[in-house]
């Protein structure tokens, strides 16, 4: 029975009867963080011979530079040629960062501002920069622009990718809009792939201010959940053909293929793109950690090692998902109080609950010892306008864990929803 | 007999003396590189041991956490504490940042300009800002504000570092000066140690903008060529008693310690600046390479160690700098064509010609093969005013081919300066 057909008592009983099991739970002193996505031991176990490499005692690139000293500072040859492939660009189309693909965006969007991007106007200089936001979408992109200064605009998602009419529109008007932030594989947090007519169209815009770029943080790109996986197309290939291969910015990482903190970290684009940037590499870092990027490419080998790699990943997170998805069907299915998604990869569950909701239903889970992601977080600002959206994150705890972690999840969704419906 | 003593005659005999032996010099096709003071194969071998501290399987820090998921974005506790030893602050006055303290630098900068200072103005919207700049200096300071748009006001060296007298005088008149950038041990290139006054002034410094900073690379605190080092005084310690202790960032990495690459960087302060700063390294990164750091820790386990460590580089590098040194008292000294510092410790000797010689003297050794740092580029903007100063960097190349390049160097001194005198 759905809970919206509930008589005020059916409701009230309802309501009782999951407190009660709530508190049963909260009496047991869990202490569960579902907030990030975070990798559990064994994924972290399943790289830990790539710290080995090293005893052969070679420490040469082919370029014949020793990986130890300075230099290189846009990354060894042979870690352009693994992550080339990676993400689908040239080997004189990738730039080899550090651990962290957030900071090649924020180096991006720091460049932007301070130097412009490719000889026009710096973004400093100009009145109002303006970002369009795909939502629900990552923390984390979002506090990049939000640091600059940068005005924010909400874009849905659909099941295909973001609202391509309404982006056309905006960019095609708007000067001020000088980007967009995407996850296209497997979109952060609802495991959306774009479709291949939404790359397309991606490839093809002609947005108003031509120093606008596409942020392409292509982060689960290999990271699947089945074993026939649908790729997305290759953006870059596609802005080729439409004559606007300007138009976007490539980022991965192999924070989730290796280890989160330290991995390496990769940007991609033209070439006109990529030599730009390289011009304001060297002001703030001499080298990156070369050692780590060799660590890789003598660990991986190549492109498909990578890919046979990312098979272990799935088979220890896929029942994590699958246990996800089986409980909230059981449990909120029934009632008509949420709808989620069943990604096909990356790190995250979004879950929907009733609008007014998400809120409540996280600060019940924190009280009885599960963290997850704030509410909200999945919106610029931190404000999700129907608060509603909950990002839960299934990898990190052990799978009994996390069983328990999502019956009291289900719990608090009923606890929720059934206060909302009685305040009516 | 000084040059300058010379007739003409004796002059022009003596350059086209130094020439011959310069196209000797060229027909060789020597192939060196002084420019950079990169660390030897010999040096990078020293720590090469680190590589294996993983073989134990033990990944945990003392915290709880796994140092190889994301996480503690300022640092593990045990690489804190190692680390404030090598600078001399507490464990809650530090960040460890990744493997570049000029990153730590550049992002210490830019928060200023984008969030300002504990709280003040953001430098960004102020009309101007400006950097006093103690010349001969280190070239990828002066690139880091010159990105920002900053001002830089050359400051002369002395043999108890910079002139105190004027940046007193000057910080005092000028709300729009926010900051210095300093190498306080074995400054770069001059190899200067800072006297205790000098740091005393420093940390007694009233500036009229209460936002201003100095930027104390202390990147070669314990790189030491005698066996009886002298240090400075602790700038943290001096400015707490003078009621100052917020006027100054310290900087220091193992990049030359450990792997230039791959070594690792901290920045160090009163708890009010390392607390807001704090605030803002989120924004950039999700964590820093912490297997790194464990690495680090785990090699070395204690400060003492680093010490023992540290004598071991002295023992390949002290010869290099010795040979310099030689070469240049046999062979410029009785000429009186040029001075020199002879370092306690640091990486550079810094070599003073006639004025208007330093780039033909760059430009030779080039073109015979040799290449050394830019003339000028130990000055803001690269402009040297006196076009004198050549920054050598001894440590790189094998010792005989270091004596090689010195004779051709002072074969370069020679006929530049007679060239001068000629032109006169």
């Amino acid at each position: 029975m759905y809970l919206s057909e509930m008589s005020k008592e059916e409701l009230m009983s309802f309501k009782n009867e999951n407190v009660k099991l709530y508190d049963d739970f909260k009496a047991q002193g869990l202490c569960l963080n579902m907030a990030r996505g975070n990798p559990c031991k064994e994924q972290l176990d399943l790289s830990v011979d790539m710290l080995k490499v090293f005893d052969d005692g070679q420490f040469m690139s082919s370029c014949g530079s020793d990986v130890r000293n300075y230099g290189l500072l846009d990354g060894i040859p042979e870690a352009k040629k693994l992550f080339s492939d990676m993400i689908g660009v040239k080997e004189d189309e990738i730039i080899i960062f550090g651990n962290s693909s957030l900071n090649a965006m924020f180096f991006a969007v720091q460049t932007a501002f301070n130097k412009g991007v490719l000889g026009g106007k710096p973004w400093s200089q100009c009145d109002k920069i303006k970002f369009l936001c795909p939502v629900p979408g990552y923390d984390r992109h979002f506090k990049v622009t939000e640091f600059f200064g940068v005005e924010m605009i909400n874009v849905p998602m659909t099941s295909t990718g973001p609202d391509m009419d309404m982006i056309e529109k905006l960019v095609a008007e708007d000067e001020s809009i000088k980007g967009i932030w995407c996850v296209p594989q497997y979109s952060n947090p609802d495991g959306i792939i774009y479709s291949d007519e939404t790359v397309k169209r991606f490839a093809a815009l002609k947005p108003k201010a031509k120093d606008f770029r596409i942020f392409w943080d292509n982060a689960y790109c290999i990271h699947h959940l089945t074993d026939s996986p649908k790729y997305i197309l290759n953006i870059l290939d596609e802005a080729k053909k439409a004559g606007n291969e300007d138009i976007v910015y490539i980022f991965g990482s192999t924070s989730k293929i290796t280890f989160p903190g330290a991995g390496v970290a990769v940007m991609g684009g033209s070439k006109a793109n990529i030599d730009d940037l390289k011009k304001y590499l060297g002001i703030s870092i001499i080298s990156y950690d070369k050692m780590n990027q060799f660590r890789h490419v003598k660990y991986f080998g190549t492109f498909e090692n990578m890919l046979e790699h990312m098979k272990k990943h799935m088979a220890i997170i896929a029942p994590k998902f699958q246990l996800v998805c089986d409980k909230l069907k059981a449990e909120i299915a029934p009632l008509g109080i949420g709808s989620w998604t069943e990604p096909k990869g990356g790190y995250f569950v979004s879950f929907n609950a009733p609008n007014g909701c998400a809120k409540r239903i996280v600060q019940l889970c924190a009280d009885a010892g599960v963290t997850l992601t704030g509410a909200g977080a999945t919106f610029p600002y931190g404000k999700d306008p129907e608060d509603k959206n909950i990002r839960l994150a299934p990898t990190y705890p052990p799978i009994d864990d996390l069983a328990k972690a999502m019956e009291l999840f289900t719990i608090c969704v009923k606890i929720a929803a059934a206060e909302k419906l009685l305040e009516a």
